[in-house]
């Protein structure tokens, strides 16, 4: 494929980073890439995984010559990256994030951002529940959506060039409100990896039922929660601070449904539960259809199995 | 394999009881399998299937020449069954079930048993999210656990037959008490499917998230809950509906640990959240190095993908 850019500088190179770098190279996306984190170990095994072109633990001098940068780091993180890089960008320079929440991300980056530099946010909706440069695939973000969350004054010129990348790299690409996203967001992934948290926190606590017992008897349902709850604590840690008001709203309205639910079984009222429970498949067959998931059974996990 | 059973009498021909007939045929472990479901049409498919020697809608004609019966209904029509099959069982029959209660099953089932016949209650840990006689496999109980919650005066050589039949199917056999049996599944299995329906219906209820969003952008975590709530409303029903107690004290556990992270969340506490988030990354490892899910990245959806 073509070069779209001549130089990218990625700055965190953990399993988003370290995807993008790999497509980068896979598809032949730059001239040269250059791969920036904080943490010595870290930036040592992207060079060992030959991730990139030029190595550096400091962010300002890789973005330096960048013109397109992309911030993959823990949302709490944002902030301080932009502070660092902002006097270094080069003029036109593109610079984006992959942050699960965007509200925030727009708070603490575009105040440093300079003139003529333009600043649009994205969101990748992908990921597994591994973290580290070693955890980076081809692959990671094909079939999935890209959320951009552009501000007002975006130059079109340069969003469609990172529509073009997104899209090269096997996204769909899709524009939200900042706002709005953060509240899709709380709901589709804050949720769903904040409630697998604590119900994984409640197994381990019991003391009726032991540990070795919830983890061999855990192919009944709860072992799917796990899998979300080992998911870079730091990264959740960030998410459930930065997107606060969205999150506790969508709480209130689970532990609101979950009452009711809760009645509905110490009063024994059969037809509540089965009209919830046959409601809720209909959207499993959407997600199916829709392509963003896959109709095997128990995810496929049986017919891997035997192989 | 050699043959351990003259006749079974399968009642029920579902997810489970179709997986158990489909074993039975490939090991050749019953000179004869008779068929038996309530509903025609699933029988008819089950003969289509050519899951079993001879079908019946009569669960009492079903019976009456088995050495074991293996009943396989939605935990909430056990009573029904017993009491139907009760006068027409063999001497020395085995009479076992899968369901995911069990002191509701032995209270329905136990006081219908005539004398001389065996009544060893079982659950296999194992399932998927699809149901009906076309969803069973070979395979389903392999490696898994098989729960048997024997009554005081069980007769030990009929309990060790049933065990070797469990374990000729692939699963690993534990004996437990029955009461404690639904406190452990209470936690690993029946939370797990509430918890999961409950979200899928808060995300259907929302206004300012639309469903379409919540389809498009489910990958990000919501879509490993839409699974278990795809699966059979009457089979979860039932469970809801007859281990009310063990339910509803861990539903009150997991609203207390809730509400003390939404706490943090509110007030800003990240070190809390960052501690639970590490500890629960230590369960998922175990669970793997048990042997009782993959290690593969997001469940190995990516794999799949590939091929």
């Amino acid at each position: 494929m073509a070069k779209q850019f001549e130089t990218i500088a990625l700055i965190g190179i953990g399993l988003i980073g370290s995807s993008i770098a790999r497509e980068i190279k896979d598809k032949g996306l730059a001239g040269s890439v250059t791969v920036s984190t904080r943490s010595e170990a870290t930036l040592k095994r992207a060079q060992d995984l030959n991730l990139g072109d030029r190595y550096t633990t400091s962010a300002a001098e890789a973005v330096r010559d960048a013109d397109l940068v992309i911030v993959s780091v823990p949302v709490g993180a944002s902030g301080a990256v932009a502070a660092e890089i902002a006097a270094h960008l080069k003029p036109g320079a593109i610079v984006t994030d992959v942050g699960s929440t965007k509200g925030s991300v727009i708070a603490q980056m575009a105040p440093h951002m300079p003139q003529g530099v333009h600043f649009i946010p994205g969101h990748p909706i992908a990921g597994t529940e591994y973290s580290g440069p070693d955890a980076g695939f081809i692959g990671l973000f094909k079939g999935r959506w890209c959320i951009l969350t552009p501000l007002p004054d975006t130059d079109e010129a340069a969003k469609a060039r990172l529509r073009t990348f997104w899209e090269t790299l096997g996204s769909m690409v899709d524009d939200m409100d900042p706002e709005h996203h953060d509240k899709v967001l709380a709901i589709v992934s804050h949720l769903p990896h904040i409630i697998a948290y604590n119900i994984v926190g409640t197994a381990d606590d019991l003391e009726a039922v032991t540990e070795s017992e919830v983890i061999k008897y855990s192919a009944s349902g709860f072992r799917d929660f796990t899998r979300l709850a080992a998911s870079d604590p730091t990264m959740w840690r960030d998410v459930c601070l930065h997107n606060k008001d969205a999150i506790l709203e969508m709480l209130a309205r689970f532990s609101e449904d979950l009452a009711y639910l809760q009645r509905a079984i110490r009063w024994g009222d059969g037809d509540k539960l089965f009209d919830l429970f046959t409601r809720t498949r209909a959207i499993r067959r959407s997600i199916v259809q829709a392509g963003q998931d896959t109709d095997m059974a128990d995810f496929g996990r049986h017919a891997m199995d035997q192989k």
